[in-house]
């Protein structure tokens, strides 16, 4: 990016919002980082860590910091998308682009759509496919979009200008910048982040109420770890996702259980063949996506 | 351990068997390793890579080599056992013991009582819980068991010299040893290992069968990585255990099914409550799962 961009206001200063911050900031692509949240503790880490210069609570009169912003990312937990875009028209600057990122995109076009008025052309969804199982500001770091698709899901209105400066934000964070209709982007991570999400949650709820859950997880090795990583992962957020994207979680819901049924007749009947059909069938297409250019 | 013991035969010379060997190797504990296959070309890897010293062809007299040996490792998949306990009585060395690696016990159990006879005393059950995707003898490496557990599963009759002995030769792979019943092993290991397994494993094979299965695997990220990790292991190793443990098996699934029931009314009744009651048990559950003492 040639220009260097002197104001950046993230909303919600947690994993995504605080690396997008130190990526930039990182690259000299931004100058100041204002930082709006709800706690203050949060705040002063994220101060401490220099993910932002300054911080501003979501209580007090944060919107004044819209004023002159240029950049503006929402990246608290999607279903706090449509307030935090009701305070914006009539107090966003007018070179002001936002971006957000959040891992649905239909219910956040909606909220745009809904609250944006003019200021909606110069509204770029994004979604950037990287995060760890930590949440907070003090998880955040650079690089953790380098190498990571990030989806780009702009509406017919959307501004050229505006697209091409998000695409170049992203680009600057390390990620590869995609495109696609926020439909297609809902079905795609239904399928390939949210469902193992929730698989995942459910799997480690039912194992926790168990009266021998502590025999159960003493036992639980490095195919567990995996497995299960991602179940520690933010619950406030992984609410909204849940929510946000449910027709497209009860379809996947719906089709797993189908090959739940396939595998548990398979086992009932000893029947090997369908079990090695299966099992071959995934070991072949999990080698292969391990192996893929991009890397993981 | 005190005294080395100068012959250790491995039957099976994967990720286990090669490890085992290796690690035992390693640290000085026995002389001379053979290795027992099916494969030429597995062999001859091992050979080359020092995890054995000599090797012998599962279709020619291997049984010989039984009658000097010390220790004999079995770590073919589960579903061999019958075979090779059935070749033992009347070749196996008067002080040789026996151990295996299997991931089921109950099974390996039932089959050393039916072939072993008078030999039954030495044969000492084990379940190394350690392992990668990776699999054959060239994805052997000597510190596999640090750290981790492997369970004992001994039998009324089993001698206590055999039973200190295979604990002694798992305890210098630098395994952590538990003892447990056959039974209580393999509803505890369905539960945490080889339900997530064939979940993962369902769920890839699922998506991979899709028409449009190279957009979804494109845009998959580290959580699909890591949940999906364990469906990329040996597809004859996991069906022998799936038939193996099919019962406790099924009962995960059974239960599994219940808690998916669950999210699903949840996601369709938009009941956040439920949602966050279980995302925020799974979270609170793997964190303090993740910071335990034995680490992961």
């Amino acid at each position: 990016m040639s220009s260097r961009l002197p104001k950046l206001v993230v909303v919600g200063v947690g994993l995504i919002g605080g690396s997008f911050a130190l990526a930039l900031k990182s690259r000299g692509v931004v100058g100041e980082v204002v930082g709006v949240g709800r706690s203050r503790g949060n705040l002063d880490e994220a101060l401490a860590a220099g993910v932002i210069d300054r911080a501003v609570l979501r209580d007090g009169p944060w919107v004044r910091e819209l004023g002159d912003a240029d950049i503006v990312l929402l990246a608290t937990p999607v279903g706090e998308f449509s307030a935090l875009l009701a305070a914006m028209p009539g107090t966003l600057a007018e070179g002001a682009v936002v971006t957000d990122g959040g891992s649905t995109k239909q219910d956040v076009v909606a909220a745009a759509r809904a609250h944006l008025g003019a200021a909606l052309p110069r509204f770029v969804p994004a979604h950037p496919i990287a995060g760890t199982e930590q949440s907070g500001a003090r998880a955040a770091f650079a690089t953790l979009f380098e190498g990571r698709h990030a989806v780009l899901t702009p509406l017919p209105e959307t501004d050229a200008t505006a697209l091409a400066r998000v695409r170049t934000l992203w680009e600057a964070c390390g990620a590869d910048v995609v495109t696609l209709d926020a439909q297609t982007h809902d079905r795609i991570l239904g399928a390939v982040s949210h469902l193992p999400h929730f698989l995942a949650a459910a799997y480690v709820a039912e194992l926790a109420v168990r009266p021998e859950s502590g025999a159960l997880f003493g036992l639980a090795g490095s195919g567990f770890r995996d497995f299960t990583r991602i179940a520690a992962a933010s619950p406030a957020m992984w609410h909204d996702i849940g929510l946000a994207n449910r027709d497209a979680l009860r379809h996947e819901i719906a089709a797993f259980r189908g090959a739940l049924d396939v595998l548990d007749t398979a086992l009932r009947d000893g029947d090997g063949r369908t079990l090695s059909a299966m099992l071959e069938s995934a070991a072949q297409a999990r080698r292969a996506w391990g192996t893929r250019p991009t890397g993981d």
